[in-house]
């Protein structure tokens, strides 16, 4: 139970022993507290302190390295990348800096907007790298203003490669890694956590192996807070490289980095780059391979993951740093066979926390946006503050306009051809639409044989908690109950519930079963009429594109739908059925209908005209059953109202 | 469903049909809402709104008049009979001025004073009376602002009677009550609802009947908000004023004065004051009995049900005023057999909520002041902000100190020689302080034959929701485990459970099981022991009188042991274990051994140092069991700490 949140936490401090007395305790009473109740420490702790964290619990962990992507669809490859990697619980990830990619800019394939877009979007502790070498002090500053920024609290000091041949140090310049940590610390004081590379072989420019280990020795003097090694091929090195740093007095994290061997070029470029030597056992089974790239993977698995284990077991390492080349199938079998890849990890809250510190505080959102979550992280980008707590304690939930439908990180990960298999690639009236929607909630292939793995409103297949409901939300949406959003109600499962479970252990989770629908107005006045019989029991809000809402919701109370009860803590909300900001959704939710599926087809096309006449005409409604502990309702109420109506 | 609290929440606005379409709803996004969830209307409308709402439901409502009283000893009672009688749910009480008793100064026996502790320490709303005659514009200013500052929001404006014979009327001076109306609307605006006298049968002053109603449609147009009439006699009296009013332009509420004859003087004296005749068929059958004070009360509360209940039928009137004359029985015994008395009033949470406009939004208090509500307000007085939803969110939750433990809201209802008979004339050692907890919890007469029926923490007997937990609760008092507070633990009972439900119908609610008790440092050594096997079920507090504090709570955060779920809202959590107020609260918890229980026996006398060691040298422990769905396993706790000390 002991606990070191404190230290995130100003001022506080809890007086804790296990005899029959401690310190006396009268001083506490003055103390500040925490503004929003502390979940997990990971949220409110700087990545120095979480390594410290994991290092004294005797955790291990990984983190994994990328590059930032050369075009724009590799940009949205590279997010979907980080978040099904990030899924496997990496402590961090690092983006590298490259000074020909204009990496300070605000391009989507900058390291800066891809570092931005790990932290922000994919909730990804994330260290963004900087180089140093033929910069001005202003660039370097403004580089790091821009970091701070946008969130970011980690940066990679290093030296670089300079620009020509004819490089020589400038006298004030910055010559060296060490002068960016020194500049770091002193324009920012303490705001960064500050890595540095070390070079278990020494680095190739240097005198010697020894004066390398002075000159890393310096860079963690001037401020740096832990190390990551350059790439190697044997354990021994870099059992011998940690020796000799504590030899001399480093202290610090040092952390392995290991590269995984995936094929013989990306090998070749590497070792050239780095001017390392590859050792002569592991040429001698590369090259006789060389043109089977399977194997050669399989083998720099093997290797990898014998060299891991033998770092581990030392006890002189606790965490592992993987050089992915953007790749994802070596790296996670490695990690897979580690035991270090997270199946099932445990989730802080029952959607994905943003890693920016502004919204560590954040503990509640309205469930509309559940399978957008990007959407609405960019939608409230410029609040100055979150939620923190209540809903209702928002003072201004004013959303920014969702104009940019194809923002990478916001816009489908499939190409339009794909869409138009799926979604068809001619309708033939709204019937068609109907068999969209119940083929994404069955799995089944459609009418042309392909399956519809994503929808406008959510880009991936069902989640695991839908699938409970899938029965009933096939049922559904044949006859024109176009789902796009629902939860099924739950009377407190243990928070480590596979499925439905979310924060600490040792807690209870809880939900007020939900649905939310687009569909006709002849189905909304038969629904209206059966809705009267549910008052009290049910909430509604139902609304067109025009803002035409009718509602029963008690003037503009949100309405708690999942909620937590944790061992010596407040009760958490983490998601509401707002009024006020359904009305923001209703206006992204009816957009998509146009952005990303009217669009596909020719202007004027009957398939257009069809989608647009549901837009027009079509009502979104969400429904909440406000007694969780009884059967969920809901279906009853959709039952009648189609008996209603025959 | 349709609710007026978007009234009293200013810019809100909901749009709500219950046809197909309404009004568009785009302008309520940029529409603020109020800051804490709205659980009962009745919390956050003023007194005129409350009347309309009621109105326009059609329920019938009651209110009850009561005058200061002339000792300290007094006003203890009156507080009692205010916690009383606002248990039987009056719309609201109001404290006549006396001009005679300094009814505006700090005294405990004043108007304003007695119309303060109403509001704040017994929740009632409250009208204060004020008269205007004989005094400056300076004065009543004065007045009126300390009575906003106090946090009343209701004015009774009246002329007063003239000091002495000679009266005239001053030029610019207060002459009548409508100058006091206008003055309070001049200075004031609209913050105060104002209410002014009707005289059934025209003012004794008066020139003529239809004067008076000149008068009273003045008084109205100056800015009084509803009228209460001076007491009559027959209900066809107040019947054709409220028609001669209505004739004339009047259209506010009028509010008939119901005086339940108690008495046979009394009777005579208010005839004298209010100069009134009473009629030839009352003083019939009065004379008779004048002497039988039962048989006269038994006829007024005759007569004022056949009266009431021919006012309400004429569908003329909906609510009653009572002038109690500061007595119970017979104004109950009215009300009951009106139907009109709450037998079980739903209370809008699980503690008595003040009335005070400042701590309207208060919806969350620390579990410890739960039988000492009045000083947890007193404490808590000086705050700017009340924790409005989370607990954490308090900026500063300091504590006034609590020295004036004689306060007469504060102090115990019993007399010395009472308490000396319940808690023992003489101690003889710990065991017969076990024994005084032991006769409290089961009610059984203690060895002198006297009940307990309060103790220093709990001036009231055994709540029906601890009567739950009566059994083991004896048990362990018996055996040293001095138990001061404790709630069940509840896993979602309906929220009009009559014991322990709370909050608006269709919700449910919970509770952790909770345990406070003080001990000697013999059991708190075996307990330690024994709550290492419940780590993380089992949240623990220990402290002494000197601030030796053990925990195992995380950080400094509370816990929630209250909390409720309801149809369309956010969730409750009235009431948490708060680590930092639970210090507050230690010095409290205390400090009433000597305060209430030493300091009743000599100084040096073996009982008084029986109380004395037991304060020094104990432990204040609380205990919550956070796996709420199970069985309360607390009881096994304490089990296993007796079996480990055998």
């Amino acid at each position: 139970m002991v606990n070191e949140t404190q230290q995130s936490c100003s001022g506080s401090s809890s007086s804790r022993s296990d005899g029959g007395s401690s310190s006396g305790s009268e001083s506490s009473k003055d103390n500040s507290r925490c503004s929003t109740p502390v979940l997990d420490a990971d949220r409110h702790e700087r990545l120095r302190e979480k390594m410290r964290r994991r290092q004294e619990a005797g955790d291990r962990w990984f983190s994994l390295e990328f590059f930032p992507p050369r075009t724009a669809n590799a940009a949205v490859n590279l997010i979907s990348r980080f978040d099904r990697m990030g899924a496997g619980g990496p402590l961090f990830i690092d983006v590298t800096w490259h000074p020909a990619g204009d990496p300070g800019s605000d391009k989507e394939t900058s390291s800066m907007i891809i570092a931005n877009t790990a932290v922000n979007y994919c909730g990804l502790e994330t260290i963004l790298h900087m180089t140093c070498c033929n910069q001005t002090k202003d660039d370097i500053t403004g580089h790091l203003q821009k970091a701070k920024r946008l969130g970011l609290k980690n940066i990679m000091a290093l030296r670089g490669d300079p620009a020509g041949e004819e490089w020589e140090e400038e006298v004030d310049g910055f010559n060296h890694a060490v002068d960016l940590v020194k500049h770091i610390r002193s324009e920012f004081d303490d705001y960064f956590d500050i890595c540095v590379a070390g070079y278990p072989k020494g680095h190739p420019e240097a005198e010697s192996y020894e004066t390398d280990l002075r000159h890393l020795k310096e860079k963690v003097f001037a401020g740096a807070d832990f190390i990551i090694t350059q790439l190697f091929f044997r354990p021994e090195t870099f059992l011998k490289f940690i020796k000799d740093c504590q030899a001399i007095g480093i202290t610090c994290p040092i952390i392995p980095g290991i590269f995984p061997i995936q094929g013989y070029h990306s090998l070749r470029q590497l070792v050239k780059l780095s001017k390392l030597e590859v050792p002569q056992e592991i040429k001698d089974v590369i090259e006789p391979i060389k043109d089977n790239d399977a194997a050669i993977r399989n083998y720099g698995v093997e290797l990898a993951v014998s060299m891991c284990r033998e770092l581990l077991d030392s006890g002189m390492v606790h965490g592992l740093h993987f050089y992915t080349l953007n790749r994802e199938v070596a790296t996670t079998e490695v990690l897979k066979r580690l035991g270090l890849w997270k199946e099932d990890p445990r989730r802080p809250l029952p959607w994905a926390v943003s890693a920016h510190p502004k919204r560590r505080v954040e503990d509640v959102r309205p469930i509309f946006w559940a399978s957008r979550p990007k959407s609405y992280i960019y939608r409230t980008q410029e609040w100055d503050d979150f939620p923190n707590g209540r809903w209702g304690n928002s003072s201004s939930p004013a959303f920014g306009e969702l104009k940019d439908y194809y923002l990478f990180y916001l816009k489908s990960k499939s190409p339009r051809e794909e869409l138009l298999k799926m979604w068809g690639e001619e309708l033939t009236g709204e019937e068609s639409v109907f068999e969209v929607f119940t083929c994404y909630i069955t799995g089944e292939p459609n009418r042309n044989g392909y399956r519809v793995t994503c929808m406008p409103w959510n880009d991936d297949p069902l989640a695991t908690e839908t699938n409970l409901l899938k029965d009933q939300l096939e049922k559904v949406n044949r006859r024109g109950i176009l789902t796009i959003n629902s939860q099924p109600n739950i009377n407190g499962k243990p928070s480590t519930d596979p499925i439905v479970g979310w924060g600490p252990s040792g807690g209870y989770v809880f939900q007020k079963a939900y649905l939310e629908f687009f569909t006709s107005s002849e189905i909304v006045t038969a629904l209206l009429k059966v809705l009267k019989k549910y008052e009290l029991r049910v909430n509604y809000h139902i609304v067109n594109v025009k803002g035409q809402n009718i509602t029963n919701a008690p003037d503009l109370q949100p309405n708690a739908v999942t909620w937590g009860i944790f061992p010596g803590r407040e009760i958490i909300q983490p998601t509401v059925v707002d009024p006020v900001s359904f009305l923001y959704w209703k206006d992204e939710a009816f957009a998509l209908w146009i952005e990303q599926w009217a669009k596909l087809y020719e202007e004027e096309s009957p398939s257009r005209m069809i989608i647009q006449y549901i837009h027009d005409n079509y009502y979104l409604v969400n429904l909440v059953d406000n007694d969780f502990p009884l059967e969920n309702c809901l279906w009853q109420v959709v039952e009648d109202t189609f008996e209603l109506l025959n």
